[in-house]
């Protein structure tokens, strides 16, 4: 059960309202790597854990992102009340207060749409979705998708410290980030107490394919590196070899019923295209005799990109 | 640039068609941490990427990963060639092909709106979406969020190869499985290439926040771990310490100008509560003269639920 | 700040898994008016709100919500956790943990996708979006919203009682109703609390528009009552009157300047349509000669859609 | 059936193009609570009703929001109507139609991608989602939704005649505005036509659980009103008395069959974690000797966020 | 199988960074009619497709359209290339970076939230979905859609084009642009190289309703056009005659059993309006004495909206 | 403005109660092809159309779209005509109507959530979206994508006639699929009234690359047909001759300012990985000392998947 003091963890000092730091900030409450993510992440999990020293971990984690999703939020409740008092009360002309309201990122939104309260919409307006939650249920996979998550949060605050200068918000945002790395400190040491936690989950990989790696991507730029090279790799540059990477044909079958046969086969001869077909087309009636081998004037004459602007342009 | 053959990396041998089958392994073409989903994180940025070495690793793992799409996808369109046919054809009764389509999972929608070709949609129909791709940008991150892909995309394999009978089918599973098995491994290399990888990014933390572990959760249950006790940790019991964490009072302030001040005064009069009126709602309204204080007799009389319900089937 | 007992606010006491019960409750734990949208519906108004008795109020009624969400996933957690085992460990034959696993609605999803734990979900594997939280940042506005909301929780939660036969859950589900009704007239009472809250918001409306009804949907099924009729209203019947209600033309205008107007008139000009013109068209291709006007014999000579049918298995 | 006449409802006068204005007033068009949202929430109500009165209402009401959608869309193309033919004769210079579709809110989107004509998107650019439409097939659920609904509306565009300085503009916004409140009254008047419309529903409540306030919430800002204290509440202080509310331990639990207790005890010992493990991790790896306990060091020696950012910079 | 090569299909130069022009591109790669969707689009009916000659021709433009995506995203990161080291190395002052992450459209959120990298985002920010991707796997439907989405994505390029001043920028696009005409053309072939490819799929339609052009819009601006006049049209503009079009009531009925009946009419009758009550209702009580009629005085006795807009400032 | 009479445009005549039926039939309620999809893809259009024939006509089909809308929704409402007034009423015992509510698709949420009213999701539940709606404001392109949707829609409705053997219902829906063939003509002849429709827009294409066709998918399955080959194309197969396609060297560069140089440079210092590295990683320490390599033993000694999972059954 939670409950709530109306203190919050760490506190809030704006120097003075912005709305345009606001649309920015509102990243971490209502983004994809933002406070609500976070605490819906460990919360979900510790719910459906059997361990009881990761469900306990994973409670007090996802309470304490709650406390920080009241600081971020109370931060952009801060930045943006003169404005919500203002488009309230229409208390200014409406032209400074549409500048205003139009400040950059979602301050239109946050402003016309939520009033200026906080809103759990990302700096460009997207609505927060569960989408961001990867939870499995797998603690081996979810506790790397918690140190990935805390490390994600991270960096978002720092980069919202490198953009802003108030220093009452530089502070709480330096507060919150370095929570972000001690949660992850937490997750690691709880991932490394799984004996065995690689490769994640019970099924092992099969030996033939769990060495080899594929170079897929050639050409100039071909690099060298521990993630390929070594004697812990297979790498395979010949890409021919792994069409297939068994000893089949590559391609794809099923074996069907009869019934499904004939379906099969009346739906083919029904579609089929004819190849040999020198078939007039809808474009062909729509951009006159020409439309088949365009000519250089079929589409102006145009040589390059300027020629074609200049040709338009005439039209 | 992209070049493509048309033989599979992997052979795809389905026994017989099965629309439920297909409705759960489409997750791994169009879900969360399908091959989309995969392809897309590490295509991406490796666009971005300005570490020749990362950005090879990058290209060779997103391509290949488009061609475990195509092995799912071919394994899904397989899976569904029968009804496809039957449904394009109508050459089953109505309440058959109404069976077939209405066989589980998102079947219906596969068949009805995609007419039984692979979908971008998740095993219960909901159509992929960028939100699942979390890069970041900055190596630290991405690679924490490429591991964490990884071993969640091995979870899911295992999970569908444990529901799957089907001996070919389970075979390019088990093929795919592996693959993310080893792709962990080369992601796993890159990051510990990166020499301080630890915190993510560049900003440091605040050493007088970095130690603490907050014991939000507290009651029956409570764990000890090295994720919150020994020496790397400052364990905060008493969460009063915290509220909050830095030296101020735990409120946020923000400083208004003048013309702001009046309007939130304004605002704050004019939407005033009065808490000591004794009012009269639109509940009141709704339910008779007792719906202020609820008697027995206004909810029913009901006890529990068993008598609650037994009342309402009375009414 | 918040915090965390690992005791329920209600004790969850499940029968015997079940996946399909699951696969239903899990709307009110990740759905449209489950708990997790009540929670962050009055915890975003709490931060901007001003009014000290509405903040209270606000924050009273998020934690408890909190909480709620916690009993919710509890009981989907129990119902899944022999299914989460099997899934996990493949304890049972490929063919009855499908069986298991495509139990009904979301069932899929909730098992391979995140390991039956509790996802944030409906009971279609909709994730769970902010769009569902509709708070304005104006307490006239959204205190309806809440009340309304309490409303549809209640409902969800009544429609779940009815199909749930196993009586712990029955229990936990008829407290969690019960709190939505407690809920309900608070915000009625905060609601009435305040003096002129119709209409919302601050600006009176024009009395010209204030009392009409316009009668748009007429024909038999046409009905007066005390929304369209009595001395409160002027109800329009005759359509004409409001087309517009105004006294202008009814057309939609704008002055242009010079430079704009001459780019409307080139682009009207270039794509303008020949209506006089008798064209073929890309479907006239792809009919044969009768695609202009269709006759019986285009469209297989068809009268009603039996004969269509039939037509349509012969081709 | 519904039929149209090209007439307008309200006359609509724009004094002159302005793509920012239109990026905020396109929140009427398709956002949250705009027009579409009203007229499909009564449509599909409408369409499941079985009571007279209320079905025509639902109509009614319905017909006439379409008509405000397309009130609302002209003006959205009429001020638009400049920055659409601009970019589709590229009649401008490119860096001043740039600044012209940059203008502000979505209005790139509304230029580059819709071509100036009015989309179904919000003031940032987010497709309208059903999800926006809270029906649930109750009338004393879904006519409570409608009268929040039609505040919300009510509100959005009063927000909006306080941004405009257009006097056409502002005229169409008044007229629109006071619809809804007229609305409102009508929904209104629906609601309190039905007996005993509270609870909403048919199961009444429990008697126990229905009059108890519980104040989660608590520290300094605890405050009293009718939504908590006075003769119709039970106020609950001491939350160890609702820890849990029943009579219960306030755990949760499930019986379970042999087969599936056997499997969750696997699980259980297979990702079993060792509390007592001292642990080495990953971030150990990254970080260099000091990553268990942080020393001043490791992080820096930052003291405060200045501090560490002026270190950031230097590295 | 996939495979990839370093080089671009068109050479990338960028004269200098510019995040806004960024923020525009980016609407081509991950926005609805970008170079994502086009690839999954033919991708996708390449695996379903049975026909040998459309299935190579959709993996031919597919695997180009990932071609073209990636010269779309290194256009993006060479315009962000700058903003994006600035960010990471806070080697510039907060309000100067500040203003560059603030530059337009989604420029926020692809710096603060992908670090500058390319993201699936459209110009507003919104991700990418497969909503956008509408193959129905029936070559008719398909192959029209695709030649509408070329005509999309050529459209949209050309916008972008008269935007850019980037000579480099420019070219590409051209290139690109052009591409999507190639494509339209193969496709036009494609799916007249079917025969009877009208109506599309299987089933003939109905002679009755198959010529009747509906004339449901009058009122002035009523015109004629080859759509809807001419030998190859019934038009009707008396609507009364098709409602209904059949020979039925134009009313919806079910038979029902006699259980289902009987719930029915409990139902009703639990939830009648009583269409001649007098009821007061929530407004009445939040609005005063004059709630019912609304006289001028009630609504601040506005007569239009630029008095109500004084008295609300007045208040 | 819009006008509705109660009558129907078709006769609903449905011969009993099916939840299944009504969840396939929401497909065209709710889905990306359905009739709400149609009927706001049209009045977009419509609102910003300055072509007085266009206008009209997507004025007339928008208009019939929503009647049929209303057909469509009415089917829905009479197939759950009997589960909503069970669940509501509460007059069946919980199992069969969870058996009810449980049919297939999105019954569960139809019936639980939307209270078997109609509701504007898909057969799985999924929301309506603007992003389904395509239009660009460019009437060439438009009025493809018109035809194109007309196709879908047909095809849908094709498919659920095939399903469906509800005679009432299976009439209502060939006229619903009839009309679509009809709305299809209207928008081909409006398409084929623009001279000069193709290319779309107004920009010429470049004739170096309007020719051109990449053959970028190879191997066995190559095929020829008018898409490719004959006079009108240039078909390039040596694909090494379009990388790149222009003459420059196919990479991306931009020019950068001498500050953002340096902080590029910091960055790819700051961040660089160490090819030659031996590093340990995360996974090493997770798997065990034969981590690196993978040999035999530590992935279980699998050859295949069958050994891999009896293994897995052992552990």
């Amino acid at each position: 059960m939670f409950m709530h003091n109306k203190r919050l963890q760490y506190t809030v000092r704006v120097a003075e309202p912005n709305p345009v730091l606001a649309s920015l900030i509102i990243e971490q409450f209502g983004g994809a790597d933002g406070e609500l993510a976070a605490a819906m992440r460990y919360f979900t999990q510790a719910l459906g854990e059997v361990d009881p020293g990761r469900k306990d971990l994973l409670l007090d984690i996802a309470t304490e992102e709650l406390s920080h999703l009241e600081v971020v939020g109370s931060i952009v409740a801060m930045l943006n009340k003169g404005v919500k008092a203002q488009i309230s009360e229409a208390s200014m002309k409406e032209a400074d207060l549409m500048i205003a309201v139009n400040a950059g990122g979602a301050s239109q939104k946050e402003n016309l749409l939520f009033g200026g309260g906080p809103a759990l919409i990302d700096s460009t307006g997207v609505p927060w979705t569960a989408a961001y939650v990867d939870s499995k249920g797998d603690p081996t996979c979810d506790l790397r998708s918690n140190i990935a998550a805390e490390s994600r949060a991270k960096i978002v605050y720092e980069r919202l410290i490198n953009v802003t200068d108030d220093p009452g918000v530089k502070d709480a945002l330096g507060f919150l980030m370095t929570r972000e790395i001690a949660h992850q400190k937490s997750f690691e040491k709880a991932l490394y107490s799984i004996e065995n936690n690689f490769p994640p989950g019970k099924l092992p990989g099969i030996a033939a394919y769990a060495n080899a790696y594929v170079n897929t991507s050639q050409g100039e730029g071909d690099m060298d590196g521990p993630w390929n090279s070594g004697e812990q790799w297979d790498r395979i540059d010949d890409l021919e070899q792994v069409m297939p990477f068994d000893d089949g044909d590559g391609t794809a079958s099923v074996t069907l019923a009869k019934k499904d046969e004939a379906a099969v086969a009346a739906l083919a001869t029904r579609t089929q295209s004819n190849p040999g077909a020198n078939v007039a087309t809808g474009a062909d009636l729509g951009a006159g005799p020409g439309a088949g081998r365009t000519s250089d004037e079929d589409l102006g004459g145009a040589k390059d990109i300027a020629e074609a602007t200049a040709m338009a342009k005439k039209r």
